[in-house]
């Protein structure tokens, strides 16, 4: 399962993986999923927002249990991040099965007065990473209602192609898109399993999320003047580029010190030529912190200090997982780590309107969005195990 | 004459010109200069390298006085810089042929025992600013010999256009392009008028060029390692924008100790994401002084605090003008400055082949390479009768 997802929408020249949303490899990710639902008898289907689904059980008896993660990736990422949470649903599905805690076509045993019978749904949603659209989690936040979908259809990628014309050229219906209510109200746990995406796990091979830190994305406008690099008198200059390298070695002295996260890893320049000063300098700071004030707090500090025009572009707070979910996991699977993430996810946006849970797996080096992303296969096995444990304890 | 020019290339959006290597823009300028020639009846013809020319008197008759600039522009280039020259040989032709200097079809008026025949030519020198293909002074430089015809015709654009394509389609044979000696060997002098590019006339509306300051380009790659900026920690981070702003800030507190000049005005980031530590940073230093040795010491500091991987992609040696014309024309003028630059152009270029001078014409404001770009039009004139001057001296 997982060798034949691995050459897709790979680009040979960086080793990483370019899936972004309704492209061709996401294309190809998506038949993949189709497949993998078809073969195993489950009800395939397509929402509203684009997000695909397979189900095992009715859909509509309610109270169901949701696993799975996203396949597109960032610009060059890695294998990992949303596919492991993919493979790894249908491998716990398939362990199910074989184990007899599912049986036949949709129908789960009877575990006695104590048990229930809930619906099993697996679930890819539809461009997580925001790598060709700019925003992130367009699946999640559509159905959650927390992205206006005019929004969404109007916003163009590097081309200018609208995401309400991707949508279409890819066979789904844009004015569908918006807040699925109907279908949230079916689903009673959501449990998303992804690599972990720094070095936190230490010798766990599996560890479960406690909250997201809140975060955000802040465009800084440093304006100069342009002119000659040549002939201008360093005096004469009104040069952008020097506020811009100040404001990078303040802003990673000040996390620093704040025990946060921020990162400048996007700049465009005008004019960008070797012998003209730049007239602009706009970038974009990533920040993050395990509680709002901190963040907030940091970001002023860091914008007072560069004399750039900045614009808030995006700011998610924190996101606490649902209690009685995250210890429930924690106890079946036994004193493994509980810890935060400075990383959105589906499970994150989702948590607004229904319980949600994340599991962890390990990552031996913390590389992220990147073609060197890399977990052990010990540890995505471990990780298919505890994700079959808890499901079959939610079941 | 100005006038007809200024709306040909100028780009709505920024106010300033696009007239990059043989684009619409430059097709534009060019038919513009044919016109010019034709309507004075000069003799028009355009080199195998891209050059236009317009010839007052045999053009074989050796020992011709030329001058002139060239019409292509930097990205966002002002109106000024080249276009000025042009404008200002056409407009001190029609001056010398008013006062009687210039008489009939291309027939000189006889000064006596001490005057000359000499033939004059207008230029228009194409691709100076290397703004489409990264390579400047490529007319002139082809014609010096100082360019492999097979390298400039595999430069290519942004969009992988060989600049061998692009001269074909305008209509040019690429294969002919190369080393022109007997074009060369016609010329006695070349005089070329520009927009100084500093604030170093002070209250002279007019000087001549005394050298070019030695210049050159370096590409400084600085390696790191693509990273999730959410949720790697600060101290597992091999991120290249410090290094990158860390040496922006070097540079320029090292060219202001030395007296010389230093930019980063270009870069190229990967994977240039919001939410990426960039795996690599790019950019380019541009860096001039009074001397080699002060230049060369300059940048070996800025190399060695760097840590980047750095290939030197271009240097110009220091350019002295001829020394005998230089004082011609200051003695001509009568005391103006004679001041160095740290620009390159064409003058400099044939400086290896022909005896070359410049004269420059104040700017105000020592805005560049930029929209913002002025001299004014008292300081113009005053500039077409220091070159109507030196003209009527030298022919």
């Amino acid at each position: 399962m997982w060798r034949e997802l691995l050459p897709v929408g790979r680009y040979d020249a960086t080793g990483g993986y370019r899936r972004h949303a309704w492209n061709a490899a996401d294309g190809e990710c998506r038949a993949w999923f189709r497949e993998q639902a078809l073969k195993r008898g489950l009800t395939y289907e397509v929402d509203r927002n684009g997000n695909q689904w397979a189900w095992y059980g009715d859909p509509s008896a309610g109270d169901a249990v949701v696993t799975g993660s996203h396949l597109d990736s960032v610009p060059d990422g890695g294998a990992y991040d949303g596919p492991l949470g993919v493979v790894s649903a249908f491998a716990a599905f398939d362990a199910l099965r074989d184990r007899g805690t599912l049986q036949g076509e949709g129908t789960l045993r009877d575990r006695g007065a104590a048990g229930g019978r809930r619906p099993l749904a697996i679930v890819n949603f539809g461009d997580e990473e925001g790598a060709r659209f700019g925003v992130a989690c367009v699946g999640s936040r559509l159905t959650a209602g927390v992205l206006d979908p005019g929004h969404a259809r109007s916003l163009r990628d590097e081309d200018g192609v609208l995401l309400g014309d991707a949508m279409e050229r890819a066979g789904h219906d844009p004015a569908a898109i918006g807040r699925d209510d109907e279908r949230l109200a079916r689903i009673g746990a959501y449990v998303e399993l992804h690599v972990e995406q720094g070095r936190n796990l230490g010798d766990a091979p599996v560890g479960v999320a406690s909250a997201i830190w809140p975060h955000g994305r802040w465009r800084f406008d440093f304006h100069g003047e342009a002119n000659h690099a040549g002939t201008t008198r360093l005096e004469d200059r009104r040069d952008p580029m020097l506020a811009y390298a100040a404001t990078v070695l303040n802003a990673r002295e000040q996390a620093r010190l704040a025990g946060a996260l921020a990162t400048f890893g996007k700049i465009s320049v005008e004019p960008n030529g070797t012998n003209a000063i730049a007239s602009r300098v706009t970038a974009w700071l990533d920040s993050r912190a395990a509680d709002s004030d901190t963040l907030d707090t940091l970001v002023k500090e860091i914008i007072h200090e560069s004399g750039a025009e900045v614009t808030r572009e995006s700011y998610t707070p924190v996101v606490e997982f649902d209690r009685p979910l995250r210890d429930r996991l924690a106890g079946r699977l036994g004193g493994v780590p509980v810890l935060p993430t400075g990383a959105g996810h589906d499970a994150g946006i989702l948590a607004s309107a229904i319980p949600t849970a994340m599991l962890f797996v390990r990552n031996p080096t913390g590389v992220s969005h990147s073609p060197a992303e890399h977990a052990e296969e010990a540890d995505c096995l471990a990780g298919v195990v505890a994700l079959a444990s808890v499901l079959e304890d939610l079941l």
